[in-house]
């Protein structure tokens, strides 16, 4: 069983986990180890790691699980530093919300053995420890991929998600990918791209009602964690907004030529979507 | 002082409003009507009206405040119906989320001496009684508009709304509906038009993480209550989205050539909007 658990980098995503580990009913001893200054101490202070390591590999070294909660370009860099520091029997795990990058150095370093990478989706626009909690997982998806079939570290991946509360279900590497182009890194960017068009306007966020504070909520994202998710995903992401761009530029025409109709059929049918997940 | 309001229209809207009323210290007695089957039920049965009246008209003719909160063209029929039975010191109200046809009517009607409009800005994807709720308007922006300056009926629609928890401010129609069209009509559409894209791909709400989730909300909004808005908001609309898709292509390009230092730039400015109400 878990008992050890190694937490690389203590912001939004693995503040929670070590926070809501800390609440298990029988919590595993955590390690954490961040090197933005003072988020350590943040994290030590709030009961959320029992010992604070200067240099990650340090925590790394006796764990049992090892889950990077660091930015992707980071995490692909520390694999490769702490790979002769692992125990062999260790899990070695990742939240990033793009598996491809992290699979193809895994497999390369040679950790396939012990990597089952995860994707939790729970998050925020806000990033850093401050925004850190105990429940952000309690009923998220956390999408668990491997680079090798029927992976023996599975049930030990599912078990420690499920442990915080998320709902675990395997996916492949690729297709996550695809997806996340879709569902996360697309609607980030129309909040950005709708946040610019009312800040040109003059436009501010006490101007908007509910509706418009929903649709610019995540202009707040981080832009230094979302860069490299966007170059990892530029491929599938700019053909996707040109399709919206396309989109809106007929909802436009449509509502040039006042054909009412149309405009009622698409939003029937969105909401249709919506409330019933059915696409009429 | 207000002692008789009439509510014509018990939807999301106006069912909140009549909840509210019911609430207050000194608590208004509230006429209600609505031509939807059972609706009227519904909201005496919640204690949010004190008498049901099965024809608007009846309602109208012993209230000192008048509210409509039907949908756009009902409401414009409905005022030219009621024009007769208005007490001559009824303030005439209404919380159509666009002004200007509103004003239109009234002034054709020769009413302006008894109408302050009204678009309190809370709201939600749900529409009908069952989705409102007495605190809908706490802490939202109402803005009020007249036909006519410094309306000596003013001070009591301000506090009509500042007793449900509203923040009254005076606009100009045209500038409030040239400021719809860009802080709730563009939102609207663009929640429809990232459904429909994710929509087509197979992808369902449950695919989601708590940021498209927020961003596909308003794709549950009510066609019907939608399209009299997009319609009479078209002209301005539609350059809006066309605006918005050049940004979203503008963006696809820049993510084809790797430029991230501009989307880091774009980003930042847009989070610093979001964050701070500055547009870097």
């Amino acid at each position: 069983m878990t008992s050890r658990v190694a937490v690389i980098g203590l912001g939004l995503m693995g503040g929670s986990l070590a926070r809501a580990l800390k609440r298990l009913d029988e919590p595993p001893f955590v390690l954490g180890s961040d090197l933005t200054a003072g988020r350590g101490d943040l994290a030590r202070a709030a009961g959320a790691v029992d010992e604070l390591c200067e240099r990650p590999l340090d925590a790394v070294a006796t764990a049992d699980v090892v889950v990077y909660a660091t930015p992707l370009p980071v995490t692909l860099d520390l694999l490769g530093q702490h790979l002769e520091g692992f125990r062999p029997d260790a899990l070695v795990t990742d939240v990033a919300s793009l598996k491809g990058p992290i699979k193809e150095r895994i497999v390369a370093l040679g950790l396939s053995a012990q990597w089952v990478g995860a994707h939790p989706m729970g998050g925020a626009e806000q990033s850093g420890f401050e925004a850190s909690r105990a429940d952000l997982y309690a009923g998220a998806r956390v999408w668990l991929t491997a680079a090798v079939g029927d992976h023996p570290m599975g049930p030990r991946s599912e078990a420690l998600w499920r442990s915080v509360g998320g709902v675990p279900a395997w996916t492949d590497a690729d297709a996550h990918d695809a997806r996340m182009a879709s569902v996360s890194h697309l609607p980030q960017l129309l909040a950005n791209a709708l946040a610019a068009a009312l800040a040109e306007e003059g436009l501010l966020r006490g101007d908007l009602g509910p509706g418009g504070l929903d649709m610019t909520r995540l202009a707040g994202s981080s832009p230094d964690l979302w860069l490299p998710l966007l170059e990892a995903s530029a491929h599938r992401l700019a053909p996707a907004l040109r399709e919206l761009a396309g989109s809106l530029d007929d909802l436009a025409d449509v509502l040039d030529s006042h054909d009412l109709s149309a405009v009622q059929t698409f939003m029937a049918r969105t909401r249709a979507w919506k409330e019933h997940d059915e696409w009429g």
